[in-house]
């Protein structure tokens, strides 16, 4: 079987995006957003937007399962307050909810979090909650800048986090480290303030002390790690000139993903950072959705690259393609066992 | 002759550390700062700081000469105010000025400018001016974040900036893009904040008409590209979907540096990017100092890496060690050719 383990429900259904529209134009002028109540999106709408995109790219490209999550960009923490925020969220969640329950065999949900800026993390743990508990998701993700491209809230090592690392823990759920929409004018969204993300994370993690406090607790890092594997040499380097411990004891918490969209940059991920270490994603349908010319498929088609590179064994591809998904999502062997059918 | 087109002043004499505390202190009280007649460093003290650090390197590394600029890291543009900015960019561009008089054969000099937020960048035509006439000074280093990490500035496509682009033109000078320390808690200075600086950097050149502009506008991302290399995918493929012109058009105004400290890191460089746009360069004594056990060389003795990879053929090598930086340089063979002895 192969786990995409980063797919965004970028194709959800128009009703959902005017929904956001209302609380989006209601926080601006101060007024009363509307209740998630009155998203009106039916089962046949879910079914097309996912079967004419997702599932379809799923097939053609020969991958069974994908780890799925509200989109990435739009979850929009900056926007209005936490009281919106929570309603956002909670709607997101729920359409995930939906497509994971009417297709339990090649989707799995992964929750966005209710954060706001200014608002303790803790607040979110209620969410996660009922997401893990009732709707069965196996991980979050986690927006290290609620402020979109301000970065004005704590790091990933202060404390502020720390209740919500331990109702992780406790959960045995992952958090996938990822930003939303930028509304600073200098970071692109999806070019710069996304990949500026992955390199932050994992440069606020060599200079901190949080998986000592969290022995298990486990981040993935998306987009190929950022920057990170390109400077893994650079990064080794600082670590080792600051003391701190070798990059390696990093890689007992943190995974980086495959979403590095053509052959020399999968070559450089795979020879960089151990097979144990690297998950299998395409971020499909998502940030690059065009066909490479020089290939003639498409950039975010990344099977092909993981297929093609000369680094891996098959038993390393095993891992990436399945294994390391099962060891990172704790909850997801339990939950493949338990779906009817599979 | 191989010519490392990114070093930095970072050993120099402690007295330049004492004056900028100074500085930093009555900018804090807001006291009249020192004026930089009041920075006292000597010939030979220039000489000890130079020939047991940089000079001894280049000798020990078999590189010939280095574009030499005062430490970026210190180049604080947040701090104080314009007119502290001003003489503190004075008073290190002067000690740059100083150390390539002294070694002609193996130092040219690129300037800090003045830059502070929220003040024009055309303020710093002057100061640029006055390095490049007066100095011989063949570049500048330009920060794209002068508030040290709260990219709360115009982009670097923003008109704020041409004035400073056409001063650059009109004197044929490249700017390298270099943002400087951080004084935001989200982004390690050397970790973090540099190589977002690169990548947010280039980004904005693919958002951007600037060099419809500026046809001749040149500008170096130092760090190997931060993370643009590595995600070249990534970014040709988002060129393509939002219609932007193809990256090899870019390739007509932007350089990468070779400061990427691994071999892994140089073959996917030199892989991806022509080697026309490749510069050589270490950084050298710079970011990471310590030697890399795996290799048992410095980290950034990254001409090694060049000299390894398979990627490359000796024409390759020539323009990245030597030919393109007198392109890319438009006053360096000028420069060159009127310097005794050589």
């Amino acid at each position: 079987m192969i786990i995409d383990c980063h797919g965004h429900y970028t194709t959800a259904p128009r009703e959902l995006d005017a929904f956001r529209k209302q609380q989006v134009d209601a926080a601006a002028s101060g007024a009363h957003g509307p209740a998630r109540t009155a998203l009106r999106i039916s089962d046949d709408q879910i079914r097309e937007s996912i079967e004419t995109g997702q599932l379809k790219l799923q097939r053609e490209r020969g991958t069974q399962l994908t780890i799925f999550s509200p989109r990435a960009a739009g979850m929009g923490h900056h926007i209005g307050n936490e009281a919106i925020s929570l309603e956002w969220s909670q709607a997101c969640n729920e359409l995930i909810h939906r497509v994971c329950s009417l297709y339990p065999q090649n989707f799995v949900g992964v929750c966005q979090l209710p954060q706001s800026p200014g608002v303790t993390p803790a607040n979110c743990v209620a969410e996660l909650e009922r997401c893990v508990n009732e709707f069965g998701f196996i991980g979050c993700n986690l927006n290290p800048d609620p402020s979109g491209g301000h970065w004005n809230g704590p790091p990933l090592s202060d404390h502020a986090w720390y209740p919500l690392y331990e109702k992780m823990v406790e959960l045995d759920v992952p958090a996938m480290i990822h930003v939303s929409m930028s509304c600073n004018p200098h970071f692109h969204t999806t070019g710069a303030h996304y990949i500026n993300g992955d390199t932050t994370a994992f440069m606020q993690f060599i200079t901190s002390d949080l998986f000592k406090d969290f022995p298990t607790l486990k981040f993935i890092i998306p987009h190929g790690g950022g920057a990170i594997p390109y400077h893994w040499g650079r990064y080794r380097g600082l670590a080792q000139d600051m003391k701190r411990p070798p990059l390696s004891e990093l890689l007992k918490n943190v995974y980086f993903d495959t979403c590095v969209y053509h052959q020399a940059g999968i070559d450089l991920l795979t020879r960089v950072i151990p097979a144990d270490n690297i998950l299998f994603a395409s971020e499909m349908i998502g940030a690059v959705r065009g066909i490479d010319p020089e290939t003639g498929h498409h950039f975010d088609d990344t099977k092909r690259y993981i297929d093609a590179t000369p680094n891996l064994s098959a038993a390393d591809r095993q891992k990436i393609f399945e294994g390391n998904a099962h060891r990172v999502y704790g909850r997801l062997s339990k939950k493949l066992a338990a779906t009817p059918g599979r």
